[in-house]
């Protein structure tokens, strides 16, 4: 079921970097929704390359257009099928192909994988370029969530050694959330949205790698807010299970955590522990090194992820490789437009993937009867 | 599909902490394997509480009986049922139930959840103790992989401040592979496997905890050696995807990452990229920073995983709360014995996890025809 | 996935017919609901062999013990797991086991599809027995699905070439539900419900063909009442989908068919439509030749569904058949206590596979959202 | 789930009547099969309209376009998404459209189901001619199935009160397959295949019906020729379970049943079972009234499965109905160009559906270890 998304909510994905277009299949979906175009628009631009420096330079044109599942501008409860033609792409830019082995890609997996007979121009299906559609579901459903009170908000949590603070760090400044989130996102456009202001240094921190034709890794975060207690469930479907396993789908994603993730390993119980207290009557909790999961279920404080994501595999400089055709050892360079740094690209994908899995968690609670 | 994880392998689990049994059905494994019952025995003696200092020194028979799916010790190739039951708990001991929520507990969550009706005694569905069937069914697919070349081996990485050495600093060693990993686990029984022999000082950073009435989180790490290239796919079925979703199933996980992790977010492309090289005609990798992934898939090298585990939530020292029944504020203090560190009986759990996970890709990977 | 369904509810199952125990695990059930173990008693012993002279005289104690999911006798919510403990199996009566196979049984292909290991020890997982699991994991369902003002009523709808009318035919009386269902069952505890008091022929045709060495065949029909309109979806979610895919799972099942069901093969569409009409502001239809679904939905009138059971095939006769062992045709006379007719008894089963499904269907509706 | 089939095999459908487009993603299919364009064309025309006089006369351009998965003619591996462009359709021709409902089409349900939202031009998700996605990936099985020796066959069995023989009493003449199969779709381009020579009498029943302005049910039988035995389990992936769930997916299909089906119902034990022998030291049985199935898994004779098929709910007769916008009875008479018989036209989305689960159970069986 590699690219099917089977849960309480469906996704299906395809197509291919270089094939005609790609696209996906959402079902599940509810019915009436009036869809927002115009942030639809919004998020698949944040996502598409040549609209700033900092990524590649390549212009993809991604218009969704709906072939199902919308009528006058609604979506009707039945499968939305939204496709994205292809057009422009350069195929001859990527090199030798699937002979000589790029280092960190998929060519080598995905010959094994496919028995030499996979789609390899441009990375075929495991190009960054399948995320599009990806985004294209996750707005649907941040729309869906937004008029139900939930928000999803995302910045970058660090560009190579350059780090912003942390969502975990603002707990209580979030409590007044109108205002609080009005300086994440500030300026308007920003490709690296961040919490400190320290998109000019992560820029700069891009730029030094794509002089020296090297790329550059970082981190995103991620937040959600509004989200009622007692979404998710233990074991396999928890609220961590479900996201991390959309999470790890996106190209680039070699580590994710909640609430303070990695960072509570280093901690002692009394440290990591929220305690619980009353607000007007809701239980609530002091802090929240949990990102709002107890138990793989919300407890109605902000969930909190983080994602690593490992700087892109295409880089200017000579690698070791391998020619498969000749069965040799032979150096590689890659020639071509690719983005020095994957991340500003990546934090609307791994939005739409947590908008995603909480619509999934939300339909599946809606079924939660007594 | 919270207690049921359905993939090319499937598992349901059932029970309760205070229940009179726990156990799992393990459907799709495949028929005539001999069981090795030591090997089992030994296993679910790892996550056993009451076998050394470092855990709790509650008793608890973990001896599986196979309700179905055995004849004669061998797997019939139907499902799989194994039990395990419950004796001598001490609901007692657990405090005052869940009208005082124990922070950082699925006491509130699943209040919620399943609205006011759950089996709260000792966690209900929550308790650490639902992982006995994990290690069986783990057991059995570990023992299948072996037979198949498969090996997994984990060690704990870090507990509190006190850090082991990383698998991935191992990858020469590794190569040498029977010696190599002779050197983990000894001394034989040792509950804090190490590779650079820092058990010691991480059982001295468990009885600190212990001695302040309190708890210390850690993580460990674990590593896949013998894997052919080509099993997983690009997106959710990648290799990470199947692996972390069950990873953070396992209670106190909140943070999952693969090869270098979050280390990667910090590299250029050029320190990141694993390059290809010729090993007697077979492709291999100079390096193993992505942990033997690339794009989802398996590249034949190592497949290398780490889990942060939070502090056991469940500590002596005065916390704040909140009554259910008074809807109250209120002072909790936990009794009863519990794990000061949850990371050495979780260790065998995360393996029987990546078991699992690795024997569903194998599977997959088997009715992937030409 | 052969022992695990899963949908919006959830069921695995596990045992096999010798083994110590037999079980299900049913998932995603609602909390809170106080179990009525008088009726659940009721429909495990309208399964139970041994209850009257129509089934094998064979004596089972179909005690259900539930090991999880339920306490203080209410549902929690959590992962309900049912046991059923085997005693007193005569295994040698069975023959001479998995060597000589019978004919139109599962030995042969239980032996090559489980490449000789099969449990084959009184069918092993194909045994009728397993359907005792499903009997209880239906029970809960029908309960629930009661408190919601929906029932479930069967009748035997042939035995041989005995005939009871249809449902089908009850359209209108069945208008005045209370009066017209009380008619089904009587009288009480008759194992072979009819509508038009064909019992009597029937338990002749069983007897007959029992004195004679011999198995009959039959048809049961089963009806949902009080379901809203709106259950279901087009196509692989159908509600014909739904119920068939469970029914097909029922041993001995060999048709399954909705409303007037191959009947609607002959007609016309003038004879076959169903009429829409008002009946106090409500759209109902003024035939039911559809058995209440259009388009794979519900349509608010009784969902009717029938299903052909072949004889049992455990006869006394002498047949032809093959030594596995030897590898030559042998005649084969089977021995032992056997049901002349499995249709009685899995009249229970139909009826708590129905009720599965429809509880799926419940579930699935109750996370459409708008 | 309603229009993804998540099974070792997976398949989306998506689009509706009067949009853009229609289609499907087929994933999990076997890497590097090249794709027979006329023989996926053949079957798309075979389930065309506007082919012959029995159907529509509506006409729609069915060319697959394949936007992913397939490369150089050959499938990939990776997923394959065919899509067929919507031209000339005619909303206008039907009617009031959802305001009056027309009797035992999905109007109503739908309405409900979608809380109307839904699509309802032209039947919306609901048309028949969504099943063209279904013959594509049907298409696509069966290439691949012929590939490994496996071949699918159907006819009409029925048309109205119009009989053809039964696949059923041709098992011992099947046993010269080469042969034998030559009689059934004679002459070339037959609309209505049959084994009896009654193509001529079925028109006349159609024609009969169209000329009333009505319409004429009608049963499809379906044949698997060259499967081994071993293929499926017991209960909820048995081979009866996986077929039946994809057949009952068919719009207007009402019954399903294998080997002799209902008939089986009217039998003894010793009519109905089929003893054993050995062929070439091959097992074998000496009829079929099992349809190659026992237990759920295949005996390596050839499976059947017949399916009834209501006539047309769309008849220009005056029927009784109800318009939702007054909430008033009300007279309704359907204009438009449709099939007086889509038994026809249902048979190749049949032999598609039969090939998808036949293929879906290959692939269960690939990864069946020991």
């Amino acid at each position: 079921m590699s690219s099917i998304y089977a849960g309480s909510l469906q996704l299906s994905l395809f197509g291919q970097s270089h094939g005609e277009a790609i696209g996906m299949t959402l079902d599940g979906f509810p019915a009436g929704m009036q869809i927002d175009t115009e942030a639809l628009r919004a998020e698949m631009n944040r996502r598409r390359p040549g609209t700033s420096r900092v990524t590649t330079a390549r212009q993809e044109d991604d218009r969704v257009e709906f072939l199902s599942g919308v009528l006058n501008g609604r979506t009707t409860g039945q499968p939305i099928c939204g496709v994205i033609y292809n057009h422009g792409q350069h195929s001859k830019d990527y090199g030798d192909g699937v002979d000589v082995i790029r280092p960190s890609h998929a060519d080598y997996t995905g010959h094994v994988r496919y028995f030499g007979f996979e789609d390899w121009r441009g990375g075929g299906s495991f190009s960054g370029r399948l995320t599009a559609p990806i985004v294209a579901a996750g707005s649907l459903c941040r729309q869906y969530l937004r008029s139900q009170g939930v928000e999803i908000l995302g910045h970058i949590l660090s560009i190579g050694k350059v780090q912003d603070e942390s969502f975990q760090a603002c707990f209580r400044e979030m409590q007044d959330w109108d205002n609080w989130k009005e300086g994440i996102r500030a300026p308007e456009g920003e490709a690296l949205p961040t919490i400190s202001g320290v998109s000019d240094s992560m820029r700069e921190e891009i730029y030094r790698a794509a002089a020296e034709q090297d790329s550059v890794g970082g981190q995103v975060e991620c937040l959600v807010h509004g989200l009622p207690a007692g979404l998710g469930a233990p074991f396999f479907d928890s609220v961590e299970s479900t996201l991390a396993r959309l999470l790890f789908s996106v190209p680039g994603v070699k580590g994710v955590s909640f609430g303070d993730g990695f960072g509570l390993s280093w901690m002692l119980g009394s440290e990591a522990n929220d305690a619980f207290a009353l607000i007007e009557k809701q239980v609530v909790t002091q802090t929240n090194h949990a990102g709002g999961i107890n138990g793989g279920i919300t407890n109605g404080m902000p969930v909190t992820v983080r994602c690593a994501l490992r700087p892109t595999p295409s880089i200017g400089k000579a690698q070791g490789s391998v020619s498969l055709s000749r069965m040799e050892e032979e150096e590689l360079t890659i020639r071509g437009r690719h983005d020095p740094c994957i991340v500003p690209r990546a934090l609307p994908v791994v939005e739409a993937m947590v908008a995603i899995g909480i619509m999934d968690l939300w339909k599946e609670r809606a079924a939660c009867l007594t």
